[in-house]
């Protein structure tokens, strides 16, 4: 039974202006999306560098307390560059991102010919906020759109709330999950009185590797009851994990699509990203009651093997269609690709 | 103006009678303590290790989730065994803790000639303290005692929290702050309508060292509002700090004692612990109002310099006695000490 049935690849970053001539858009990817008005609303992370270059130095663009975009240009020797993402400052170990990140609103005008048209920008305010702001995942939660997103920072990467009730003006929340915590995604309602979120409460340390935790919160804002739920046991997801799509009411259960990625094809490169999915008890989602051995989806098409991070597919949403589930995710750190797949043979993966 | 005025060693693990005899108790330290009743109450943690040894292996010790001790023997050759409380599995990197530790409880029973009797010990339940429970703090708020405790397991070091009326039956609140977060300390009284906490919300990683943020709560079990308060300047506070006893109100503010830890004095080694001191703004506590450039307290008793982990001070309670203050503390992952502080030369410390 065939399990992906279609992709294409939605945006990529030639689609986009750079937020002012000082930039170039690298990357517009890990989209978080959801049905709005007549079609629906995406909300993409978009990566931008400095176009400027100077020999001998890497620009480390960041955004100042007033909004200003500033690169701090260090010379090349003082780095370590083996990962595109991120440079290390040889000197105090200590990582920069090469690139700095905002967030786009894009709206369906066409669903039928899939067609987008480009909102409002949403921008780093905090200083918690500082190197960017990633991977947006948007839940509707008793009739509002609810956006978790990493905050990055001198501070390490955190995770924080907005909210918005039309993608055109959006409220700002602050940090609920602090450093190191990404991937984190709410459940669309209440379980049990309580709200339900997804996240990965830490980096690799020597002690354990990244796993998806589930907590409970009484207002969104204030998290606790957190209880381990998911790491990664199979090879291609045994170096990380994290939630990926909010979770999805079906009649079996709540339908959870995240990532793994594996060890790297050679040392001090990155592993492969690919989706997973399980399925978690209705009552009590900290229980997994089905979950795929293989990957749902691998990076297969073009646009998901080249890119600035080869070989991702980064699931960041799902919409249900009934007979089939539109997936939304990052593609290479580069692009949006929109995959569908056919309902009865995503459960049927499910051993 | 002399700032500490006396030491000495309260416990050690002489002093103590392991769970069972297939143990040796190794140390008693980082002990939380609070006045209660005529005197004061005290809840220590207790290592262990297990006594049997295996020529060319080592035996890490951790609870079955029935709550019996069990060991696993490790060839040594799979083991680097640089850091003494902790080895590394070769062949995964991942570390596992060479003691078990559990908590007990000590009442004073003579504040005079400060004599303690033992109370209960509060043991490892759960899944996620298999490999022990660490360094409580207690906070009395609205009338009952607060604990917040380490959880040590494969899925890392978490918060968990405790509570009693009267140190002889406890109840279990789950985990508050999910891996890798220690240190958690609770002010006595809601400010501005919350409870608040201070935390240390990430392990050391490429992106950033440990560093002390503050949260807030509505109820005690659910934390948000998380912004970075403290982070290492000076050198002997340069690759760590975490809060070290719950806050104390004084006119001047909230006093926060914490712990920093400078370089290894060799590579490879642990640098040494020392305590530092800073006062927060009574009505917004995640702005520091002033703060000791020096260290209050450095390891210069035979007893802090001397150990399972030698150079350690690591306070862990405060209790206010108008013109001196008691601080309670780790000394050198092995023993409790007891030291006096005057009051007059710890603010005067303050810059």
């Amino acid at each position: 039974m065939t399990l992906r049935l279609s992709q294409h690849r939605l945006m990529g970053p030639e689609d986009l202006r750079p937020l002012n001539s000082q930039h170039d858009v690298i990357g517009v990817f890990n989209p978080g999306a959801v049905r709005f008005n007549e079609g629906a609303a995406l909300i993409a992370r978009v990566a931008e560098r400095p176009c400027a270059q100077r020999p001998g130095f890497v620009g480390l663009p960041r955004y100042a307390s007033g909004g200003e975009l500033i690169v701090d240009w260090t010379p090349e020797a003082e780095l370590d560059r083996s990962d595109p993402r991120v440079v290390r400052q040889r000197l105090d170990g200590r990582t920069r991102l090469t690139s700095v990140s905002h967030l786009r609103v894009f709206l369906q005008s066409d669903e039928v010919a899939d067609r987008w048209e480009a909102g409002p920008a949403i921008l780093p305010l905090s200083i918690n906020e500082e190197y960017g702001i990633e991977d947006p995942r948007i839940t509707q939660i008793d009739g509002r759109y609810w956006i978790t997103y990493v905050a990055v920072s001198r501070h390490g990467a955190a995770t924080a709330l907005a909210s918005t009730d039309d993608f055109a003006s959006f409220e700002r929340h602050g940090v609920i999950f602090p450093p190191e915590n990404k991937d984190v995604v709410l459940f669309p309602r209440k379980i049990d009185g309580k709200y339900v979120a997804l996240h990965r409460p830490t980096a690799k340390t020597d002690f354990c590797r990244p796993e998806v935790w589930l907590a409970r919160s009484p207002d969104l804002l204030h998290w606790g009851d957190h209880e381990p739920l998911l790491a990664g046991v199979a090879d291609w997801e045994s170096e990380r994990v994290g939630a990926g799509a909010p979770p999805i009411e079906v009649d079996e259960g709540w339908l959870m699509v995240y990532h793994g990625c594996g060890a790297p094809r050679r040392p001090g490169g990155v592993g492969d990203y690919c989706a997973g999915a399980a399925l978690l008890d209705l009552a009590d989602p900290a229980r997994i009651v089905r979950r795929a051995s293989e990957p749902i989806m691998r990076p297969v098409a073009e646009f998901e093997r080249c890119g600035f991070v080869p070989n991702v597919v980064f699931p960041t949403a799902l919409i249900d269609s009934g007979e089939t589930f539109t997936a939304y995710y990052g593609a290479a750190d580069t692009a949006v690709g929109a995959a569908k797949f056919s309902r009865a043979a995503l459960f049927a993966s499910l051993n």
